[in-house]
Protein backbone atom coordinates (compact mmCIF):
# COMPACT_ATOMS: atom_id res chain seq x y z
CA UNK A 1 0.00 0.00 0.00
CA UNK A 2 1.65 3.03 -0.82
CA UNK A 3 0.60 6.87 0.41
CA UNK A 4 -2.64 8.12 -0.87
CA UNK A 5 -1.89 11.39 -2.48
CA UNK A 6 -4.13 14.77 -3.27
CA UNK A 7 -2.79 16.70 -6.20
CA UNK A 8 -4.69 20.27 -5.28
CA UNK A 9 -4.38 23.82 -4.67
CA UNK A 10 -5.82 25.36 -1.18
CA UNK A 11 -8.32 27.83 -3.09
CA UNK A 12 -9.57 25.30 -5.03
CA UNK A 13 -12.91 24.71 -3.91
CA UNK A 14 -13.15 21.24 -5.48
CA UNK A 15 -9.98 20.78 -3.55
CA UNK A 16 -11.49 21.77 -0.46
CA UNK A 17 -14.67 19.56 -0.82
CA UNK A 18 -12.20 16.81 -1.22
CA UNK A 19 -10.08 18.05 1.67
CA UNK A 20 -13.38 18.00 3.66
CA UNK A 21 -14.05 14.52 3.08
CA UNK A 22 -10.25 12.97 3.44
CA UNK A 23 -10.12 14.43 7.22
CA UNK A 24 -13.87 13.16 7.82
CA UNK A 25 -12.86 9.53 7.26
CA UNK A 26 -9.15 10.04 8.74
CA UNK A 27 -7.24 9.55 5.83
CA UNK A 28 -3.45 10.70 5.99
CA UNK A 29 -2.59 11.90 2.59
CA UNK A 30 0.53 14.08 1.27
CA UNK A 31 -0.60 17.09 0.05
CA UNK A 32 0.92 18.18 -3.52
CA UNK A 33 0.08 21.63 -4.43
CA UNK A 34 -0.27 23.18 -7.46
CA UNK A 35 -0.40 26.69 -7.75
CA UNK A 36 -3.63 27.21 -10.55
CA UNK A 37 -2.69 31.07 -11.53
CA UNK A 38 0.71 30.04 -11.99
CA UNK A 39 -0.28 27.14 -14.39
CA UNK A 40 1.50 24.69 -12.80
CA UNK A 41 -1.15 22.15 -13.49
CA UNK A 42 -1.21 22.22 -16.89
CA UNK A 43 2.59 21.30 -17.10
CA UNK A 44 3.30 17.71 -18.84
CA UNK A 45 4.08 16.62 -15.72
CA UNK A 46 0.74 16.76 -14.31
CA UNK A 47 -1.04 15.25 -17.08
CA UNK A 48 0.67 12.63 -17.52
CA UNK A 49 -0.92 11.81 -13.62
CA UNK A 50 -4.34 13.60 -14.85
CA UNK A 51 -4.77 14.52 -18.50
CA UNK A 52 -7.67 16.98 -17.63
CA UNK A 53 -4.99 18.93 -15.93
CA UNK A 54 -7.43 19.95 -13.64
CA UNK A 55 -7.22 19.65 -9.55
CA UNK A 56 -8.57 17.79 -7.53
CA UNK A 57 -7.06 14.43 -8.14
CA UNK A 58 -6.25 11.91 -5.67
CA UNK A 59 -4.19 8.81 -5.91
CA UNK A 60 -5.43 6.16 -4.02
CA UNK A 61 -2.65 4.20 -1.84
CA UNK A 62 -3.48 1.03 -4.96
CA UNK A 63 -2.08 3.52 -7.34
CA UNK A 64 -6.20 4.19 -8.90
CA UNK A 65 -6.30 8.18 -9.99
CA UNK A 66 -9.65 9.49 -9.18
CA UNK A 67 -10.39 12.81 -10.62
CA UNK A 68 -13.47 14.95 -10.29
CA UNK A 69 -14.35 15.70 -6.46
CA UNK A 70 -17.82 14.12 -6.03
CA UNK A 71 -16.46 10.88 -7.87
CA UNK A 72 -13.78 11.08 -4.96
CA UNK A 73 -16.15 11.58 -2.51
CA UNK A 74 -18.20 8.60 -3.29
CA UNK A 75 -14.85 6.32 -3.70
CA UNK A 76 -14.11 7.80 -0.25
CA UNK A 77 -18.03 6.79 1.39
CA UNK A 78 -17.86 3.27 -0.31
CA UNK A 79 -14.18 2.35 0.83
CA UNK A 80 -14.35 3.42 3.69
CA UNK A 81 -17.83 3.13 6.16
CA UNK A 82 -17.31 5.91 9.11
CA UNK A 83 -18.49 8.41 9.10
CA UNK A 84 -21.13 8.28 6.25
CA UNK A 85 -21.05 11.18 3.74
CA UNK A 86 -24.55 10.12 2.28
CA UNK A 87 -27.57 8.74 3.78
CA UNK A 88 -28.47 4.89 3.11
CA UNK A 89 -31.80 5.00 1.82
CA UNK A 90 -32.15 5.70 -2.22
CA UNK A 91 -33.94 8.89 -2.27
CA UNK A 92 -32.18 10.43 0.90
CA UNK A 93 -29.03 9.79 -1.09
CA UNK A 94 -31.21 11.16 -4.05
CA UNK A 95 -31.83 14.33 -2.50
CA UNK A 96 -27.89 14.56 -1.37
CA UNK A 97 -27.07 14.33 -4.53
CA UNK A 98 -29.27 16.71 -5.81
CA UNK A 99 -28.44 19.40 -3.43
CA UNK A 100 -24.61 18.72 -4.04
CA UNK A 101 -25.03 18.85 -7.66
CA UNK A 102 -27.00 22.06 -7.84
CA UNK A 103 -23.44 23.37 -6.37
CA UNK A 104 -20.95 21.19 -8.23
CA UNK A 105 -23.01 21.12 -11.78
CA UNK A 106 -24.50 24.72 -11.91
CA UNK A 107 -22.69 27.04 -9.49
CA UNK A 108 -19.46 26.34 -9.22
CA UNK A 109 -18.29 25.40 -12.94
CA UNK A 110 -19.46 28.64 -14.39
CA UNK A 111 -17.88 30.85 -11.60
CA UNK A 112 -14.17 28.87 -12.09
CA UNK A 113 -11.21 30.47 -12.62
CA UNK A 114 -11.03 29.34 -15.91
CA UNK A 115 -14.18 30.74 -16.94
CA UNK A 116 -13.40 34.40 -15.30
CA UNK A 117 -10.35 33.86 -16.78
CA UNK A 118 -12.02 33.61 -20.25
CA UNK A 119 -14.47 36.19 -19.76
CA UNK A 120 -11.59 38.82 -19.05
CA UNK A 121 -9.22 37.71 -22.00
CA UNK A 122 -12.27 37.46 -24.62
CA UNK A 123 -14.50 40.26 -23.69
CA UNK A 124 -12.34 42.23 -21.08
CA UNK A 125 -14.68 41.95 -18.53
CA UNK A 126 -13.23 44.21 -15.59
CA UNK A 127 -12.98 43.04 -11.88
CA UNK A 128 -16.50 44.52 -11.13
CA UNK A 129 -17.90 43.02 -13.93
CA UNK A 130 -16.67 39.50 -13.15
CA UNK A 131 -17.35 39.74 -9.50
CA UNK A 132 -21.26 40.89 -10.82
CA UNK A 133 -21.23 38.14 -12.94
CA UNK A 134 -19.84 35.52 -9.97
CA UNK A 135 -22.64 36.73 -7.63
CA UNK A 136 -25.67 36.48 -10.46
CA UNK A 137 -25.00 32.28 -10.63
CA UNK A 138 -24.39 31.95 -6.88
CA UNK A 139 -27.97 34.05 -7.25
CA UNK A 140 -29.36 31.38 -9.05
CA UNK A 141 -27.94 28.26 -6.81
CA UNK A 142 -28.50 29.51 -3.32
CA UNK A 143 -32.24 31.03 -3.93
CA UNK A 144 -33.49 27.97 -4.88
CA UNK A 145 -31.12 25.74 -2.30
CA UNK A 146 -32.18 27.95 0.41
CA UNK A 147 -35.91 27.59 -0.37
CA UNK A 148 -35.42 23.48 -0.40
CA UNK A 149 -33.45 23.56 3.18
CA UNK A 150 -35.73 25.68 4.89
CA UNK A 151 -38.87 24.16 3.94
CA UNK A 152 -38.07 20.36 3.88
CA UNK A 153 -38.78 18.01 6.82
CA UNK A 154 -35.57 16.57 5.58
CA UNK A 155 -33.36 19.26 6.88
CA UNK A 156 -31.92 19.15 10.66
CA UNK A 157 -29.31 20.33 11.80
CA UNK A 158 -27.41 19.54 8.38
CA UNK A 159 -28.34 19.87 5.01
CA UNK A 160 -29.53 16.35 5.18
CA UNK A 161 -30.74 15.38 9.34
CA UNK A 162 -28.16 15.64 11.87
CA UNK A 163 -25.04 14.74 10.42
CA UNK A 164 -22.48 16.42 7.96
CA UNK A 165 -22.31 14.97 4.54
CA UNK A 166 -21.29 15.67 1.28
CA UNK A 167 -24.31 18.44 0.67
CA UNK A 168 -22.23 20.14 3.38
CA UNK A 169 -19.26 19.51 1.84
CA UNK A 170 -20.02 21.44 -1.21
CA UNK A 171 -22.27 23.88 0.72
CA UNK A 172 -18.93 25.01 3.12
CA UNK A 173 -16.85 25.12 0.12
CA UNK A 174 -18.88 27.33 -2.09
CA UNK A 175 -19.38 29.67 1.04
CA UNK A 176 -16.00 29.99 1.43
CA UNK A 177 -15.26 31.26 -2.38
CA UNK A 178 -18.49 33.42 -2.11
CA UNK A 179 -16.30 35.19 0.33
CA UNK A 180 -13.67 36.47 -2.28
CA UNK A 181 -16.61 38.41 -4.15
CA UNK A 182 -18.41 40.42 -2.09
CA UNK A 183 -21.55 37.69 -1.99
CA UNK A 184 -24.56 39.23 0.11
CA UNK A 185 -25.40 36.19 2.17
CA UNK A 186 -28.22 37.62 4.43
CA UNK A 187 -30.94 36.21 2.43
CA UNK A 188 -29.69 32.49 2.79
CA UNK A 189 -30.49 32.19 6.74
CA UNK A 190 -30.49 28.29 6.67
CA UNK A 191 -27.22 27.76 4.31
CA UNK A 192 -25.28 30.52 7.14
CA UNK A 193 -26.45 28.13 9.95
CA UNK A 194 -25.64 24.73 8.31
CA UNK A 195 -22.11 26.17 7.00
CA UNK A 196 -21.49 27.78 10.73
CA UNK A 197 -22.33 24.59 12.09
CA UNK A 198 -19.69 23.09 10.04
CA UNK A 199 -17.21 25.12 10.79
CA UNK A 200 -17.59 24.21 14.69
CA UNK A 201 -16.11 21.13 12.99
CA UNK A 202 -12.18 20.17 13.20
CA UNK A 203 -12.25 18.19 9.71
CA UNK A 204 -14.04 21.28 8.14
CA UNK A 205 -11.56 23.50 9.30
CA UNK A 206 -8.63 21.61 9.27
CA UNK A 207 -9.55 21.59 5.23
CA UNK A 208 -10.11 25.35 4.73
CA UNK A 209 -8.03 27.08 2.16
CA UNK A 210 -6.56 29.23 5.17
CA UNK A 211 -4.94 25.99 6.69
CA UNK A 212 -3.31 24.35 3.91
CA UNK A 213 1.11 24.36 3.37
CA UNK A 214 0.32 26.08 0.01
CA UNK A 215 -1.76 28.81 1.86
CA UNK A 216 -0.83 32.73 0.98
CA UNK B 1 -48.57 3.83 -6.98
CA UNK B 2 -48.47 7.02 -9.29
CA UNK B 3 -47.44 7.72 -12.49
CA UNK B 4 -43.70 8.64 -13.00
CA UNK B 5 -43.62 12.02 -14.28
CA UNK B 6 -40.43 14.16 -16.71
CA UNK B 7 -40.13 17.71 -16.66
CA UNK B 8 -37.99 18.16 -19.22
CA UNK B 9 -37.33 19.89 -22.75
CA UNK B 10 -36.35 17.36 -26.17
CA UNK B 11 -33.51 19.78 -26.94
CA UNK B 12 -31.72 19.57 -22.98
CA UNK B 13 -28.79 17.34 -22.89
CA UNK B 14 -29.40 16.91 -19.07
CA UNK B 15 -33.27 15.87 -20.16
CA UNK B 16 -31.27 13.63 -22.74
CA UNK B 17 -29.12 11.66 -20.44
CA UNK B 18 -32.90 10.95 -17.90
CA UNK B 19 -34.75 9.67 -20.62
CA UNK B 20 -31.91 7.22 -21.88
CA UNK B 21 -31.69 6.05 -18.01
CA UNK B 22 -35.78 5.85 -18.24
CA UNK B 23 -35.55 3.98 -21.04
CA UNK B 24 -32.53 1.88 -20.29
CA UNK B 25 -34.67 0.74 -17.22
CA UNK B 26 -37.76 0.34 -18.50
CA UNK B 27 -39.67 2.45 -16.53
CA UNK B 28 -42.64 4.39 -18.09
CA UNK B 29 -43.41 7.66 -17.59
CA UNK B 30 -45.16 10.97 -18.44
CA UNK B 31 -43.54 13.38 -20.41
CA UNK B 32 -44.11 16.86 -19.41
CA UNK B 33 -42.33 19.51 -21.84
CA UNK B 34 -40.99 22.96 -20.67
CA UNK B 35 -40.06 25.46 -23.44
CA UNK B 36 -36.45 26.38 -22.49
CA UNK B 37 -36.24 29.25 -24.69
CA UNK B 38 -40.04 30.09 -23.84
CA UNK B 39 -38.96 30.45 -20.53
CA UNK B 40 -41.88 27.86 -19.67
CA UNK B 41 -39.72 26.52 -16.80
CA UNK B 42 -39.54 29.70 -14.84
CA UNK B 43 -43.32 30.01 -14.32
CA UNK B 44 -44.59 29.78 -10.59
CA UNK B 45 -46.44 26.38 -11.14
CA UNK B 46 -42.97 24.75 -12.10
CA UNK B 47 -40.74 26.55 -9.73
CA UNK B 48 -43.49 25.33 -6.76
CA UNK B 49 -41.98 21.72 -7.99
CA UNK B 50 -38.65 22.86 -8.13
CA UNK B 51 -37.66 25.39 -7.01
CA UNK B 52 -34.33 25.70 -9.25
CA UNK B 53 -36.46 26.17 -12.18
CA UNK B 54 -34.44 24.25 -14.22
CA UNK B 55 -35.07 20.70 -16.09
CA UNK B 56 -34.59 17.96 -15.84
CA UNK B 57 -36.52 16.99 -12.61
CA UNK B 58 -38.04 13.87 -12.41
CA UNK B 59 -41.50 13.30 -9.95
CA UNK B 60 -41.16 9.62 -8.72
CA UNK B 61 -44.13 7.22 -8.20
CA UNK B 62 -43.74 7.77 -4.17
CA UNK B 63 -44.16 11.55 -4.89
CA UNK B 64 -40.37 12.42 -4.56
CA UNK B 65 -39.19 15.07 -6.40
CA UNK B 66 -35.40 14.66 -7.79
CA UNK B 67 -33.80 17.41 -9.91
CA UNK B 68 -30.57 16.91 -11.62
CA UNK B 69 -29.79 14.37 -14.18
CA UNK B 70 -27.11 12.23 -12.71
CA UNK B 71 -28.75 12.46 -8.90
CA UNK B 72 -31.62 10.91 -11.09
CA UNK B 73 -30.29 8.11 -12.90
CA UNK B 74 -27.89 7.13 -9.62
CA UNK B 75 -31.71 7.19 -7.96
CA UNK B 76 -32.83 4.69 -10.72
CA UNK B 77 -29.73 2.64 -10.38
CA UNK B 78 -30.05 2.24 -7.14
CA UNK B 79 -33.66 1.92 -7.25
CA UNK B 80 -34.36 -0.88 -10.56
CA UNK B 81 -31.40 -3.48 -10.38
CA UNK B 82 -31.50 -4.35 -14.05
CA UNK B 83 -29.48 -3.61 -16.59
CA UNK B 84 -26.64 -1.26 -13.99
CA UNK B 85 -25.82 2.27 -15.41
CA UNK B 86 -22.59 1.70 -12.93
CA UNK B 87 -20.05 -1.34 -12.30
CA UNK B 88 -20.19 -3.38 -9.35
CA UNK B 89 -16.65 -2.18 -7.70
CA UNK B 90 -15.75 0.90 -5.86
CA UNK B 91 -13.00 1.95 -8.49
CA UNK B 92 -14.84 1.14 -11.32
CA UNK B 93 -17.59 3.13 -10.13
CA UNK B 94 -15.24 6.13 -9.38
CA UNK B 95 -13.55 5.53 -13.10
CA UNK B 96 -17.80 5.84 -14.62
CA UNK B 97 -18.29 8.96 -11.80
CA UNK B 98 -15.35 10.67 -12.82
CA UNK B 99 -15.97 10.32 -16.76
CA UNK B 100 -19.33 10.80 -16.57
CA UNK B 101 -18.30 14.73 -13.90
CA UNK B 102 -15.76 15.51 -16.52
CA UNK B 103 -18.94 16.28 -18.70
CA UNK B 104 -21.78 16.93 -16.39
CA UNK B 105 -19.56 18.98 -14.19
CA UNK B 106 -16.72 20.45 -16.52
CA UNK B 107 -18.17 20.89 -20.00
CA UNK B 108 -22.15 20.71 -20.25
CA UNK B 109 -22.54 23.89 -17.72
CA UNK B 110 -20.61 26.32 -18.78
CA UNK B 111 -22.06 25.94 -22.03
CA UNK B 112 -25.66 25.37 -21.47
CA UNK B 113 -28.10 27.56 -22.90
CA UNK B 114 -28.17 30.37 -20.03
CA UNK B 115 -24.27 30.69 -19.89
CA UNK B 116 -24.86 31.45 -24.01
CA UNK B 117 -27.55 33.82 -23.67
CA UNK B 118 -25.51 35.93 -20.57
CA UNK B 119 -22.55 35.79 -23.21
CA UNK B 120 -25.13 37.24 -25.78
CA UNK B 121 -26.86 39.79 -23.37
CA UNK B 122 -23.67 40.88 -21.42
CA UNK B 123 -21.07 40.69 -23.57
CA UNK B 124 -22.89 41.47 -26.97
CA UNK B 125 -21.40 37.88 -28.42
CA UNK B 126 -22.79 37.13 -31.52
CA UNK B 127 -23.46 33.37 -33.08
CA UNK B 128 -20.29 33.03 -34.23
CA UNK B 129 -18.25 33.85 -30.28
CA UNK B 130 -20.96 31.97 -29.18
CA UNK B 131 -19.86 28.77 -30.78
CA UNK B 132 -16.36 29.80 -30.53
CA UNK B 133 -16.94 29.95 -26.74
CA UNK B 134 -19.21 26.22 -27.14
CA UNK B 135 -15.99 24.60 -29.17
CA UNK B 136 -13.47 25.76 -26.94
CA UNK B 137 -15.03 24.08 -23.91
CA UNK B 138 -15.96 21.07 -25.68
CA UNK B 139 -12.00 20.52 -26.56
CA UNK B 140 -11.06 20.96 -23.14
CA UNK B 141 -12.98 18.06 -21.92
CA UNK B 142 -12.61 16.18 -25.06
CA UNK B 143 -9.57 16.20 -25.58
CA UNK B 144 -8.43 14.67 -22.06
CA UNK B 145 -11.22 11.85 -22.23
CA UNK B 146 -10.72 10.71 -25.58
CA UNK B 147 -7.15 9.85 -24.03
CA UNK B 148 -8.56 8.51 -20.88
CA UNK B 149 -10.80 6.45 -23.39
CA UNK B 150 -8.21 5.36 -25.63
CA UNK B 151 -5.44 4.47 -23.05
CA UNK B 152 -7.60 2.86 -20.58
CA UNK B 153 -7.73 -1.01 -20.21
CA UNK B 154 -10.76 -0.49 -18.79
CA UNK B 155 -12.44 1.00 -21.45
CA UNK B 156 -14.18 -1.79 -23.48
CA UNK B 157 -16.75 -1.53 -26.45
CA UNK B 158 -18.44 1.21 -24.35
CA UNK B 159 -16.49 3.54 -21.40
CA UNK B 160 -16.14 1.75 -18.88
CA UNK B 161 -16.05 -2.49 -20.03
CA UNK B 162 -18.46 -4.01 -22.88
CA UNK B 163 -21.85 -2.48 -21.26
CA UNK B 164 -23.19 0.61 -21.82
CA UNK B 165 -24.04 2.80 -18.68
CA UNK B 166 -23.69 5.98 -16.95
CA UNK B 167 -20.55 7.60 -18.42
CA UNK B 168 -21.96 6.29 -22.21
CA UNK B 169 -25.20 8.17 -21.17
CA UNK B 170 -23.56 11.44 -20.59
CA UNK B 171 -21.04 11.24 -23.71
CA UNK B 172 -23.93 10.77 -26.02
CA UNK B 173 -25.79 13.30 -24.90
CA UNK B 174 -23.26 15.73 -25.26
CA UNK B 175 -22.50 14.57 -28.92
CA UNK B 176 -25.51 15.31 -29.58
CA UNK B 177 -24.99 19.03 -28.17
CA UNK B 178 -22.07 19.24 -29.79
CA UNK B 179 -23.51 18.67 -33.71
CA UNK B 180 -25.60 21.55 -32.96
CA UNK B 181 -22.66 23.95 -32.98
CA UNK B 182 -20.07 22.27 -35.49
CA UNK B 183 -17.92 20.55 -33.28
CA UNK B 184 -15.06 19.20 -35.60
CA UNK B 185 -15.64 15.29 -34.07
CA UNK B 186 -12.20 14.58 -36.09
CA UNK B 187 -9.86 14.43 -33.03
CA UNK B 188 -12.01 11.94 -31.33
CA UNK B 189 -11.87 8.39 -32.80
CA UNK B 190 -12.89 6.46 -29.88
CA UNK B 191 -15.88 8.98 -28.05
CA UNK B 192 -17.22 9.12 -31.85
CA UNK B 193 -16.98 4.97 -31.97
CA UNK B 194 -18.54 4.95 -28.89
CA UNK B 195 -21.62 7.06 -29.12
CA UNK B 196 -22.31 4.92 -32.80
CA UNK B 197 -21.95 1.97 -30.67
CA UNK B 198 -24.58 3.83 -28.33
CA UNK B 199 -26.98 4.70 -31.09
CA UNK B 200 -27.38 0.79 -32.37
CA UNK B 201 -29.14 0.41 -29.03
CA UNK B 202 -33.23 1.07 -29.24
CA UNK B 203 -33.44 3.16 -25.41
CA UNK B 204 -30.72 6.10 -26.70
CA UNK B 205 -32.47 6.17 -29.89
CA UNK B 206 -35.96 6.21 -28.61
CA UNK B 207 -34.99 8.88 -26.04
CA UNK B 208 -33.02 11.16 -28.76
CA UNK B 209 -33.65 14.81 -29.10
CA UNK B 210 -35.01 13.72 -32.51
CA UNK B 211 -37.97 11.65 -30.99
CA UNK B 212 -39.60 13.78 -28.50
CA UNK B 213 -43.42 15.10 -28.23
CA UNK B 214 -42.16 18.15 -28.47
CA UNK B 215 -39.33 17.48 -30.81
CA UNK B 216 -39.86 21.20 -33.20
Amino acid sequence: MNEVVLHNYFRSSTSYRVRIALEMKGVDYAYVPHHLRHGRHREPGYLAINPQGLVPAMIWNDGTMIAQSLAIIEFLDETIAEPPLLPSDAAGRARVRMMSQMIACDLHPVNNLRILSALRSRYGADDAEVADWFRHWVRETFGPLEKMLAESPETGTFCHGDLPGMADICLVAQVANNGRFGVDMTPYPTIRAIHDRCMEIPAFVKASPSNQPDTE
